[in-house]
């Protein structure tokens, strides 16, 4: 092996190791208080599948629209420029994990946000990935 | 075609129209005000990323233990049940997306959640989980 490599590999494991401990000691008070007020696994696996859903493009650019105005699916296909069909099956996915909610006037559905805790949510989200581009 | 196949199809067919309007007209003002307000694309794409890598069982439960305290990463191996090197990694995701920070103190390093936008985050996510299983 020459110098190089081996420094190379030398710098590559020191970095990885800063920001793990070097001596294995854990706060017994910390982690039993901890593990008294965390969630059920359960709980976190349904947390988990909820935030996997937000996490697509056509999803969340269906959720910042309406994060302004209820709409109807063909308002969502103009915005969107996507047809109605491919908005339809991401809508679906959204109202299943109650996301989004809908209600029909006529012969439309309005989509919009299901509660408070989800338009909270997308802004928060917002603000926080805004802030990280600074 | 027997009638019972027939009849299941239509109903299946008529299901699947039960949340899709059924005359396109879209309202011309609404769409405007909503695409005058919306996000661009390329931060919708990066909000989608950051609720994706929140999308992840392990990722959540190392998020709810840190809602709770300040903790090192050998803390984290006790809660978790995982070993160091697993639970790095994930580490280093979280903080390369400025989910998690870090701060080293002696031979060890502490971990916390990035800032109170997460926090609001979790806490908002966890309510609506709940809220959905009852």
């Amino acid at each position: 092996m020459n110098t190089y490599s081996y420094n190379h590999i030398k710098t590559m494991a020191e970095k990885k190791n800063q920001d793990i401990c070097q001596q294995t000691h854990f706060n017994e008070k910390a982690v039993k208080q901890v593990l008294k007020r965390m969630e059920s696994s359960d709980n976190l696996l349904e947390l988990a599948h909820f935030f996997k859903i937000l996490g697509d493009h056509t999803r969340v650019r269906i959720l910042n629209a309406l994060y302004f105005s209820e709409l109807c699916v063909c308002d969502l296909t103009v915005i969107l420029e996507m047809n109605q069909s491919a908005i339809s099956h991401q809508l679906r996915i959204l109202r299943t994990a109650k996301i989004v909610k809908y209600r029909k006037e006529g012969k439309n559905v309005f989509y919009s946000l299901d509660d408070d805790h989800i338009s909270d949510m997308l802004n928060q989200g917002m603000i926080h990935t805004k802030e990280n581009k600074k």
